[in-house]
């Protein structure tokens, strides 16, 4: 077959900083996808896109010809409205655990198709996978009649769901062309609109434990993504969040399970309850529940039963006891003081390196491993507490995360003011 | 083997704006030609230096990388001095051929490494073997006699040298990564200097015909090049010359060897005999023969002389006539006047599709086909005489070569003052 474009001249447009036209953003993925451009063109051209941009026509044609490379779902069919959440990523984490149980109790489907986590950042599917006899693959089939009767499901998304996505991601990771704000924006929408949502929340968030830590650019991130999904029809709203900090006082898989549990029972740390109920009303919102409560669903049992409802539908055990790590091992603070920094990055890190995240794609995880935190900023602390206290089976992994802690955890003197943050900076639609 | 970067982390860092160190580029080079670093990471960079460039230091260092991926040839035994030239290549730019022989004839060895043509200039060995034996593979010790004997050849560079620059150079023909100062200078003088010349003269041209066609780039090019010889201890001087009309009145293959024939006889065109004669003069300073005359060299038959043994000793015949294309198509004034343009790219392109030239690495050429100009700029010309003939021994290739020439053959109206450019514009040393 004939091409109707040269790759070569499709990369030197954007080398030499013009925009590509819709016909040529299309057959460049179109032709990445059939193997006719190469890895290594494609990885140029995303070169030049990190060091050139695209503007916004070319971003929507990109995330369209990226949904385009596979199939595209619709739920149009369900007696309810559907509305889903994306996050960004950040340390401590587990929103999309309580939060989808939470929404679906108002009789809303959330189809919440999710990742397993690289880096420093968890994943959701890895947390919930520390459920016994839990499991993240859904048929089409099944994912709809649990949609149709429990409402929620947070699985792991198909292979037929924009394959280009898929291979592009792949790439960027291994090619150092992974932060640029048109590449971020079109993977994560082009999943999001290819899956079928009526809505969509996003959950931006910046600070040293997120993926964009300045809160320019993951504003910048998250007006492009309400702006993709305007214009495919998908009602879009984001909150910028700050992830300074990590969230809660959980970062791991199974602990953070745990953390989810007490929030849907009412409980938890405030900053988990208070992201949770926020992004819920905003997710309401969109499905046209504007008056609805949410707090009031987690205090009543009502979240929590869609909870229980979830999980069994997917073959967990709600009540079954969750894995513990073998081994602890307490970080104390060294003097009487006020807990003045607790930076996320180093929390994940540490995690990471205890076994709750993954090196390569396809490692296992450890399901006890993480970091429980026993105090957040602005806390009062005494000499010899626990400032936090470390995770693993494996405990030759402490030395290199108690390192990843270096200068992380700082304690002021006593009575030192530490300004408070808000969590919620901005919101976005 | 546990490698001692992250081919991410330094890919980053070129994409981020940073000089690399030169650990990093030594191991970047070293393990691409390893396999470690990967075709999509390594074109990654590559577009991340065309962007962002490098500074000198680092040229340097990938230089000598390159250098280092192969072996080092070395003429330091050789009883005579060595001295070598390189164009940056142009349209009708035969020089090397009479050149070599030319320097040759005052004692002075020439090991001239050259390439085949990709697009549309020409390739120095495509045009000498349309001489009916010639071969252009020695082996280093048949190069070594005939250096010894001779003084001058013109052969195929080994794939023993600079093996990561053949690779890194096939990589960015494919990915838009090819127009970069410094993955130009370290390309040419990587080869050059392991090559084992002892000085170098680089004819660095401009204007449309050439690689770069704006002058301040093709200048920042020689003084790059200039300096890594020097670096590398090869004393290395370049002129930069005007490539926006072809040289000569011939561009293909048989029909420049004809050209450099008439310029080793004494004659032929006035402007390749005075870039040769002004290239030898500048070899023959390097090597250290600064009094000698070398235009009396090509008037008193030495240099010939020289050619016809250089040609003999690679299998050639000096007196075997030449191929000549089977079909021919002139191109006619369609008024009288004055010949005020003739664009140097578009000769090239008429020439590259008649058959001169290949499309694809390995293709075979036509050794008969090309153009022949029978003006040059400021000439007169009368309705109805011939501007150029197009040669070819496929007529249906005519069509296009017509088109490439469209708007590039201007006749203005007689009396017009067509300005006189400076074929050498400047030295740089």
């Amino acid at each position: 077959m004939t091409e109707p474009f040269d790759a070569v001249e499709v990369i030197a447009a954007k080398r030499d900083g013009r925009a590509l036209d819709t016909a040529r953003i299309r057959w460049l993925v179109d032709a990445f996808t059939r193997g006719v451009v190469a890895d290594e063109q494609m990885s140029a051209w995303a070169m030049a896109v990190v060091l050139n941009g695209m503007d916004r026509r070319e971003i929507r044609d990109l995330t369209l010809a990226m949904i385009d490379s596979g199939e595209r779902m619709s739920f149009a069919d369900l007696a309810k409205p559907t509305v889903d959440k994306h996050s960004t990523g950040g340390v401590g984490d587990k929103i999309t655990l309580p939060l989808a149980p939470l929404v679906a109790s108002f009789g809303v489907a959330v189809p919440q198709l999710s990742g397993r986590g690289l880096g420093h950042t968890g994943g959701t599917l890895d947390k919930l996978e520390s459920i016994p006899g839990w499991r993240a693959d859904l048929t089409t089939a099944e994912l709809r009649a649990q949609l149709a009767d429990v409402g929620a499901a947070i699985c792991a998304a198909g292979a037929d769901l924009a394959p280009a996505d898929k291979r592009l991601y792949a790439l960027r990771d291994t090619t150092g062309t992974v932060e640029a704000i048109p590449l971020i924006a079109s993977s994560i929408m082009s999943k999001k609109i290819a899956e079928g949502t009526g809505a969509l929340v996003l959950d931006v968030k910046f600070g040293s434990g997120a993926f964009l830590p300045e809160r320019e650019r993951a504003e910048e991130l998250a007006r492009t993504m309400v702006a993709l999904g305007g214009d495919a029809g998908v009602a879009t709203v984001a909150l910028l969040t700050d992830m300074s900090v990590p969230l809660g006082l959980t970062a791991g898989n199974a602990i953070e399970v745990e953390e989810s549990v007490e929030v849907l029972a009412g409980g938890g740390p405030s900053d988990v309850r208070e992201l949770t109920v926020a992004l819920a009303a905003e997710m309401l919102a969109l499905a046209g529940r504007d008056g609805e409560d949410p707090a009031a669903a987690l205090d009543d049992g009502r979240a929590m039963d869609a909870w229980r409802r979830m999980i069994r539908a997917q073959g967990g055990d709600p009540d079954a006891p969750l894995p513990v790590a073998r081994e602890s091992h307490p970080v104390l603070a060294e003097a009487d003081g006020v807990l003045a920094e607790q930076d996320a990055r180093a929390v994940g890190v540490a995690a990471w390196r205890l076994g709750a995240g993954r090196a390569r794609q396809g490692d296992p995880v450890q399901h006890g491993a993480g970091v429980r935190l026993h105090a957040k900023p602005g806390d009062v602390v005494r000499a010899g507490q626990p400032l936090v206290t470390l995770l693993t089976d494996e405990p030759d992994r402490f030395p290199r995360a108690i390192d990843a802690l270096e200068g992380a955890l700082v304690v002021a003197p006593a009575g030192t003011a530490v300004p408070s943050r808000d969590l919620i900076a901005a919101r976005i639609a």
